[in-house]
Order: C-alpha cells, then sequence, then structure tokens
C-alpha cells in the first residue's frame, strides 16, 4: 500500500512519518511507498523498507493534488494547514490553504475514480467549537466556531462527510485537543504556555505563566496524536455512520494541576522556575477555550490519550529527552 | 438605501420582490435601487418609488458578484440556490452555486471595502440537520448534514458567521423551514406531497400521498418566509451575538393533521381527492428529515410563523387562490 502524508515537514508530521517509516506497515499492510508532502521540502527518511517520495509544494497550486495522489494511496493523512494564529492574521492564506487545499486533495481523489476510494484521514481541531460552551462537551456539541481557524476546520469535516457519503473517498476526521507537550522553542501562539510550563522548567529553563491557576484545558501528548491517527487510518469506516469526525480523547487539567504534574516528576526546583505574568489579551482569548470533553464516541471506537497530565509529562521526558531531566537550583 | 435580491425569480424570490416593490421601504429606511438577480431574468416589476434593476447572470462566474454590488446595497437578500434533488444530482453545480456563488459574493462585499459592511440575509435550510435526531429540536443542534445541499447550506452558515466575526460584513442566516404550500405545479422534489396534498385539492385536481398520515414535518407558509426574511433584514445584529445563524420558527403537524385542517377549510370533498399511494423511496428519504423545532431565539428575537396548520392553508387560499375554493364532487 502506498501513504500519502500532507503536513509531513510539521511536528505532528514529522512524528507520524517516524512511526510510519519505522514501521514499515500501517496496520498489517506493508508501506510500499511513503510520498510526504509540504510547503518545504520535508526530511529525508530511511523507510524499513518502504520506498519515500518528498514533495515541496503549495496543495491549492494547480495539479498539486493530482500529483499527489497519483500514487494512489490506500491510506492519506492530510495534515498541511495554516494554523490558528495565522490564520486569523492573514484570512485569504487560511482560506487557501485549509479550504482550497482541502477540496483540491478531495477532487483530485475523485476525479482519478476507477473504483479508487482511500481512506483520508483529517486533522480536525476542538477549535470547531466556541463559547458559550458546556463545562463538559459531548459528541452532539453545536458546532460554532470563534476563530477563521475554526471555521476552516468545521468546513472541512462537512466536506469530507459529504464527500464521503457520495462514495468518492472514505474520511476520518478526528479532532485533537491541544497537543501538549509540543517540543521545540516557545513559540506566539496564545496556548504555547501551557507547553512551555512543562517544557522549559524539565530543561532548566524559566517559563512564564500569563493565566491564573485554575484555568482548565484539554490536552494530550503528541505520542497520543500520533496514535489517534493511526487508529483513525485503520479503524472500520462503517462503525462512524454518516458522522464521520471525532473528537479525540484527552486529559482536562487545571493549569495548577499541570504544575503539581510536574512537581511530581521533577520537584520543587523545576517547578520554581515557573514565573507569573497575568496577561488580560491572552486571557480573554484562552478563557473562550474548551475545558473538557466528553469523547465517547472515540474511546468507544479504540482512541486512546493518556489517563492523567502526569503521564503526559512523563511522555514527553521519554521522547523528548532521553529521559532526562535538568538539575536547577531555584 | 439599495436593496439586492439574488435568487429573484425563484418562489420566494418573487414574492419578497413584490413586498419590497409595493412597500418601497424596508424597516424605515425608503428604497431608493432594487436590484434583482437570478440565472434567468427576473420579472420586471414596477417599484413604489424605488428604481429597479434585473440582472440574468450567474454569481459563480467572474465579475459577476462585483457587478451586483457595484451600487453598495445596505441589505442583501442572498436566495440564489441550487435546490437539494439538484445539489444531490449535479454534486459539481451544487458546490458551483451553493458555495462558490455565496464565497464570491462575501469576497466582492469585502473587497469593496471602505467601511462597507451590509446586512446580509442568507437562507439556510433545516437540512443543515440530520439523523439521527431528537423529536424537538434545539437551536444548539449538531449540524450533520445528510445530503451535499445540507452540507453546502452548513458552509455557507459558517462563511457567514465568519466574515460578520471580522467586520467584513452584518450576516444573518435564517434556517427556513419546508415552505408550505407551495404554488405552482406539482414537482418532483421528495417533499413536494406535503404541499400538493393541499394545494391540488383546494384547486378541485386530485392529489398523491405517498407517505402514512403520522408522518410528522415542519412548516411555514411562504407569506411567512417574507416575514422572516424582511425581519432578519432589520434586526439588529448585536442582538444575535457570535451565533448569526438561525432555526425560524414554524408549525409542526403529521400529515393526519394536514389533511385534518384541509378540512376544516375545505371540507370533506376536498379531502376525498387525496390518493393513498405508498411509495417506499419517498418514505426513506422523508423519514430521516426534522419533525419539529424549538425555535426559541427566533421567536425571541421577533420572527413569527403560522400558529397552526390551518392558518397555513388559509394563507394559501387567501394569496393563491383570491380566497376562493374550487367545488368538486368527491
Amino acid at each position: 500500500m502506498n501513504v500519502l502524508v500532507t503536513g509531513a515537514a510539521g511536528m505532528i508530521g514529522r512524528k507520524l512519518v517516524a512511526r510510519l517509516a519505522g514501521d514499515g506497515v500501517l496496520g498489517s499492510e506493508p508501506i510500499s511507498l511513503l510520498v510526504l508532502a509540504d510547503l518545504v521540502e520535508p526530511e529525508q527518511t530511511e523507510g524499513a523498507g518502504s520506498e519515500v517520495e518528498t514533495v515541496a509544494a503549495d496543495l491549492a497550486d494547480d495539479g498539486v493534488a493530482m500529483q499527489l495522489v497519483a500514487s494512489r494511496p490506500g491510506v492519506i493523512f492530510h495534515l498541511a494547514a495554516v494554523v490558528s494564529g495565522e490564520a486569523e492574521r492573514d484570512f485569504d492564506k487560511g482560506y487557501r490553504v485549509n479550504v482550497d487545499g482541502l477540496r483540491r486533495l478531495l477532487e483530485a481523489i475523485r476525479a482519478l475514480g476507477d473504483g479508487y476510494r482511500p481512506r483520508l484521514v483529517f486533522a480536525s481541531s476542538i477549535a470547531v467549537f466556541g463559547a458559550p460552551l458546556p463545562d463538559v462537551i459531548g459528541d452532539d456539541q453545536y458546532q460554532a466556531p470563534l476563530t477563521s481557524y475554526g471555521t476552516q476546520k468545521a468546513i472541512g469535516e462537512l466536506l469530507l462527510s459529504d464527500y464521503t457519503r457520495r462514495g468518492f473517498l472514505d474520511g476520518v476526521g478526528i479532532r485533537l485537543p491541544t497537543i501538549c507537550v509540543r517540543p521545540g522553542r516557545p513559540n506566539a501562539a496564545a496556548s504555547g504556555f501551557f507547553s512551555s510550563i512543562i517544557r522549559e522548567p524539565l530543561s532548566g529553563e524559566e517559563a512564564v505563566l500569563p493565566v491564573p491557576d485554575d484555568l482548565r484545558h484539554w490536552h494530550a501528548s503528541p505520542r497520543a496524536a500520533v496514535g489517534f491517527l493511526l487508529r483513525a487510518a485503520t479503524i472500520d469506516g462503517d462503525a462512524l455512520g454518516h458522522r464521520r469526525c471525532l473528537t479525540m480523547p484527552g486529559v482536562s487539567v487545571t493549569v495548577g494541576e499541570q504544575i503539581a504534574a510536574l512537581r511530581e516528576v521533577a520537584g520543587d526546583d523545576a517547578v520554581g522556575l515557573i514565573r507569573r505574568e497575568p496577561d488580560e489579551e491572552v486571557l480573554r482569548i484562552v478563557e473562550g477555550w474548551p475545558r473538557a470533553f466528553d469523547a465517547r464516541r472515540a474511546i468507544e471506537l479504540g482512541f486512546r490519550a493518556e489517563s492523567d497530565f502526569e503521564e503526559i509529562v512523563r511522555v514527553h521526558v521519554e521522547d523528548e529527552l532521553g529521559g532526562r531531566i535538568a538539575r536547577t537550583q531555584a
């Protein structure tokens, strides 16, 4: 089977590709060819028995989508997206990539025809939901996004379901929690602090916390996200019925509980590196975000996240720090 | 103020235009120019003091949307759409008209800029909801359409809300009930019988009923639909908050209750003209449709439908039959 990954150079994309290339199989099927696409050339990856092809191109450009599906991949992971902050800053770019890029991909699949009906795994987001929200959000929550990114993902979900219903492809959309702990350097995203208050102290560096300790949010690790994608690739589509998009499980914790988990794993010295600097602007943005979900459908369908935030911290230490925690003087 | 109506040659469009041209005002503002657009040339209408301009063009074609908003209409009624059955038969045409046509309109408004921020009234549909559905559907129902038409309308709602949130326009989307009694000849739509079992007997003609008497559905008259559009044009947008789309009120009745209302208005002879011819295919389609709504938000915002189905029948007799009912031998 051939496999296509769009957005392969992104954080989740790279982790997914490493897993696919390492396994050499997806479900029970050997991967013959792994096509990795992104705006920038994805890293060359050594495939365990799979041929690997990299493509640097914009999915929304003429002909690119047709080129990407030419090998008739049996599974397509569509991760390419303009992220939340950028989609809000650059209205046109967000629609171009997040809506038109997806439509180009869907149309390219449909155009191949001849019985071609791949599994398309679409990375959606809990940003499809917007305030006012219940404390715990069920699988039947009204989709009222409050960002352009959330709007674009909600449109993607609708398209995925309709193309699936019409028999053009076999889509599964998964709404990812906030991914925590994100590896790498701090970024300017409003959600950045959720990761940095764990990541920086574990590396012996200071981190800034702009919101109160009682702010609650919904998390899963990068490792869990890769697990969701693999599960979505291999699940029986008929089990989903007409509703092809699912809220993924996650861990609902307050910032205070995140910090307590950090203390369990790395001690008081690490916690001492968190500096509280309230920021009304950041608070205003994240206050409207979901706090917890009852992701019953996904759990019944075998999707698994961490069971608590301490596990999320330990996953970061294992996967990113080689099991080592920096020792510091607080 | 200038007013633009797209889909002006359609059934609701013609009734809306007749009302606007007759009133010469919208809310408290005199209408200077009424621009009527459709694929086919809309009928010339005598405006009470308003200039009237008709345009036969496809909104999804290059330049058409810019032409339509060139007069900077303060209110735009966007009714142009490929209907349910056609959007299901012709996948490309449905997306072209119902999604791309709307996007062209939104982008043309945005491109004018310079403080231009018109009220855009978007005719959506209860088809944005799909089975499984509760008996009475609330304002927070998950949008899971089961047709391409419903998908396209749900995408339209999302776009309308996002463009409004971004300040490019001031959108209000209204989800119309099934319009009953539709004037004119029987058509091939699966929903056609809801109207024909009333309309044909009132004109002394036979009608076919393909579903059981206990099938329940959600209706409002063409007159009520025009009232919804006018209300949506003049309502205070801030009262809607971020959720710019509303389910309109209506009347929830079984087919048996529709027939009882016909009997009240036109007697047993009229009812005798209904011939029961069960059709499994039609039943399968309409079974998944909404049966009733709790349209609380819209009612609080001053939207009004008929209070029972007998009123819907009487509205048809007044508006379409000049108050006269055909006398027949049963």
